[in-house]
C-alpha cells in the first residue's frame, strides 16, 4: 500500500516558529481553551507572534474559535472575548495496544474521545508478529469504515507494546508478547497499512495519555506505573516524555528489589515484576490450586479474575498472595519516589483495578519505605480509565509526532 | 556581620536577557572558549544579541577575550578571530564539605581551580552545628587572607552536607552529620560570616562539579553516585540539576534492594547504604575483628583504610566483604540505569577509591542486572578528583546561583 506521510496543515514552520506553534498547542491542551492574550502571557511570546501563529493553526484547522459563554471580557473593553481551543475533529488517531491475551484497537479524535473500539483475543507470544499485525489491520479498516470519517484525516497509528522498544525506529528489541527478539514491528505494520505508524513502550503511551488528557494538564512532571501482565513505567519531566539516552528509559519492572530473589521471565532474579505482575501472582497462587500455565495468557487472565474475587471475599491465603505482591510494588514505587521525588504518581494498567488487599499493602509499603526524615507523602492516584487509557495514549503519541 | 548579597556585575538583566546570558555562560563553560559567531550558532540566538550580551559580560568581567593562538580564522576573511572565555578571576567561591570525620574548606576560582584548602577533623554527629560552623569560619577567614584575594570578590559559600537538604531554604531536614533534625544551617552560617551561603546535598554538589568542570562538558544528561560514609546520587538532565518536586530528589542511598534486609542507620531495612557504605562494610568486617564503633567517624575512617589494604593484599574474608558491598552497589546502579538510561555514570566520593575487589564486583553486578535484551553497556567512570571534587562542587553551586 502507498505510504501516506501526513502532517496536519500545510504550514511547514521553521524551527523557532515550530517551537512557538508547539508551545501554543501545548498551552491549549493544558488549559482546554484560552484567549490570545492569555497565550501570550502564559508562554512569554509577543501578542503579535501569537496572532500570526494562531492564524496559521486556525487556517490549518488544528484549532478553532470558541465564543465566550459568559458574555464579555472586561479587559477587552466591551469586545466579546474570543477563546481558542484545539479542534477535536482536525484529525484522528488509531490506537493499538498489544497485551498477552488480547489486542485492543480504537479510533480517537484529537480530544482523546473514542469513536470506536474492538478487542481481539490473541495469544501474543504464540502468534507470529505478522499475523498479529494482519488481524489488527482488519479491525482498523472496519472501525474507520464504520465511523464514517475520511480516512485521509487519520494522522497515524500509535501502537503500545510491553517491553523494550527503540524509539523512533520502532524496533521491538525484547517484548514478552513476541517470541522473537528484534522485531521490526513498525515496518511490518506500515507495509500492511500505509498509515504513518509510531510504536512505543505501552507505559510510555500511558504517560503521554496522562500528559495530554490527565494529570499532565496540572503537573509538568509526574510518573505513571503500569501493572498487569508486566510492570512498567512512564516518566514525564517538564512536559516531556523522558526516553533516556538509548530510548529504553524509563524501565521499572526489571529493577531489583530482592537481590537473588524470585526468578523473573526476563531470566534475572529479584525484579519487581517477578513479585507484582499477573504471572508472579498466579505462580504463587498455583500452590493453592487450581494450577494454570502462567505462559497461557488467556487462562492467566481468567485466573486473575477468580483470584481477585477470592481475595475480595476474604480468603486468607489468597489475601496474603495479593498483600505480598502489593507490598513489593509499593516498595518499588517508594524507590522511584526517593529517586525522582515526583509530585504525583499514577497507577495504571489492568491491575490498577486489583484486589483490595493489593492496594492496602501497596500504600502501606510506599509510606513505610519513602524518605526517612521527611513528613510529606506523595499523591498516589489510581487511573480509572481502563482500556480507554491505551486508546488515549495512542492518540497522544500520534499528536506528539504530527501536530506541529 | 553585615550581610553581603553579591552578584557578579552591575547589569541586572530582564528574564529574556537573563536566559540568553545564562546560555552564553553555559556554552563557554562547555566549550572552554568560543568566538561570538559560534555562540550564535550553538545557542540559536542572533549575532546582534550575542554582541550585546557578550559586551555586558565583558564589562562585568565575567568573560574575557582570548586571542587566537593559531593565527587567523579563514571564515573571518583575514581578521584575527577573537574568542571569548570565562574569566577565572572574576570571582571566587568558598567550598565546605562536611563529612562524618572531617570538614574540608577550600577557595576556588571560576575555573574550579583551588587556591587554598584546609581540612579540620570533626566528629560531626557529636559536635553542635554551631560549633562546626564556627571552626569552619575560622578556616575560611584564614584561607581568604592567605590567598591575598579581595574578600569582596568572594561570591559566596557553597556547603555540601550528606542527607536531606531543602533547597534553596538551606534547612537540613535530616543528615547523619547532625544529631538534630531540621537544622537551619544556612542561617547559622550566614549569621556568622555575612557571606551569601548555599547549602545542598553533597551528591548534588558533586553533580554540579561534573556539570561545570567534568563530564557535563560533553553530556547534557548524566548521573553521579557518591559512596563513602553514605551512598548518594546527583542527577543532571538536559544541563539542569534535577531536584524533584520537594527538593529532595534524587535520593539513592535509601532505595531498597533487599526487602526486609540489613538495618540501615535511617531506621529502615534493605537500603543500598546498609550494604555499600563505610559503616555497612565495617559492620560486617567487625565480625572478623578488631571491632570498631561504626558511629565513631574517625575510628571508622582508619578502619576503612586498613580493610582496603587487607582486601588489596588478598585476605579472602575481607575480599568477600568488599565483593558483597560492591555487588550490592552495582545492582543498585543497574536499577538507576534501567530507570534513567543515562549515557554515563560517574562514581565519586572517598570510596570511589576502594578495594579492587569492590570495583570488580560492582561492574559485574551492573552488567548482570541491567536491561535484559539490550547489548549496550553503560559508561561507568571513576572520578579521580578526590577532595577537589567537593571544592569544585561548591564553586559550581555558587556559580549556578550568582553568575547571571
Amino acid at each position: 500500500m502507498e505510504q501516506r506521510n501526513r502532517r496536519l496543515g500545510r504550514h511547514i514552520p521553521d524551527p523557532v516558529r515550530a517551537k512557538n506553534r508547539k508551545a501554543i498547542v501545548d498551552c491549549l491542551r493544558r488549559r482546554g481553551a484560552a484567549a490570545r492574550i492569555e497565550l501570550s502571557e502564559q508562554i512569554g511570546i509577543s501578542p503579535a507572534t501569537v496572532t500570526i501563529i494562531t492564524s496559521e493553526l486556525l487556517e490549518d484547522g488544528v484549532i478553532r474559535e470558541k465564543q465566550a459563554e459568559t458574555g464579555r471580557d472586561e479587559s477587552a473593553r466591551g469586545r466579546p472575548r474570543t477563546r481558542l481551543e484545539l479542534n477535536p475533529e482536525a484529525g484522528f488517531a488509531v490506537g493499538i495496544k498489544i497485551s498477552m491475551h488480547q489486542a485492543s484497537v480504537s479510533l480517537t479524535d484529537l480530544s482523546g474521545d473514542i469513536l470506536g473500539a474492538e478487542t481481539i483475543p490473541v495469544r501474543a507470544n504464540r502468534d507470529a508478529p505478522e499475523w498479529i499485525a494482519d488481524i489488527c489491520m482488519k479491525q482498523v479498516q472496519k472501525i474507520v469504515s464504520v465511523s464514517g470519517i475520511d480516512p485521509d484525516l487519520v494522522l497515524g497509528l500509535g501502537i503500545g507494546v510491553p517491553g523494550y522498544v527503540e524509539y523512533p525506529s520502532g524496533l521491538v528489541r525484547w517484548a514478552p508478547v513476541f517470541s522473537e527478539r528484534d522485531v521490526p514491528f513498525r515496518e511490518i505494520v506500515e507495509e500492511r497499512t500505509g498509515f504513518r505508524t509510531f510504536i512505543d513502550n505501552d507505559a510510555n503511551m500511558t504517560a503521554l495519555a496522562e500528559k495530554w488528557f490527565g494529570v499532565g494538564r496540572t503537573f509538568p512532571t509526574f510518573l505513571v506505573v503500569t501493572v498487569e501482565h508486566g510492570v512498567g513505567m512512564g516518566l514525564v519531566i517538564n512536559e516531556r516524555l523522558y526516553r533516556g539516552s538509548r530510548g529504553f528509559g524509563a524501565e521499572f519492572g526489571h529493577t531489583k528489589i530482592v537481590v537473588g530473589g524470585a526468578l523473573c521471565r526476563c531470566g534475572q532474579r529479584g525484579c519487581i515484576e517477578a513479585y507484582a505482575s499477573d504471572y508472579a501472582i498466579a505462580r504463587e497462587a498455583n500452590i493453592l490450586g487450581p494450577s494454570v500455565a502462567t505462559d497461557d495468557p488467556i487462562a492467566l487472565e481468567a485466573r486473575m479474575r477468580d483470584l481477585i474475587a477470592q481475595a475480595d471475599s476474604g480468603d486468607p491465603a489468597v489475601v496474603s498472595v495479593f498483600e505480598r505482591a502489593g507490598s513489593m510494588l509499593g516498595t518499588g514505587i517508594a524507590n522511584l519516589v526517593d529517586i525522582l521525588d515526583p509530585p504525583v504518581v499514577v497507577l495504571s494498567g489492568a491491575r490498577a483495578h486489583s484486589a483490595k488487599a493489593f492496594y492496602g499493602a501497596l500504600r502501606q509499603a510506599m509510606e513505610a519505605n519513602t524518605l526517612p526524615g521527611t513528613d510529606t507523602s506523595v499523591d498516589l492516584r489510581i487511573d480509572l480509565g481502563g482500556d480507554q487509557v491505551w486508546a488515549r495514549g495512542a492518540a497522544a503519541l500520534v499528536l506528539e509526532e504530527t501536530l506541529i
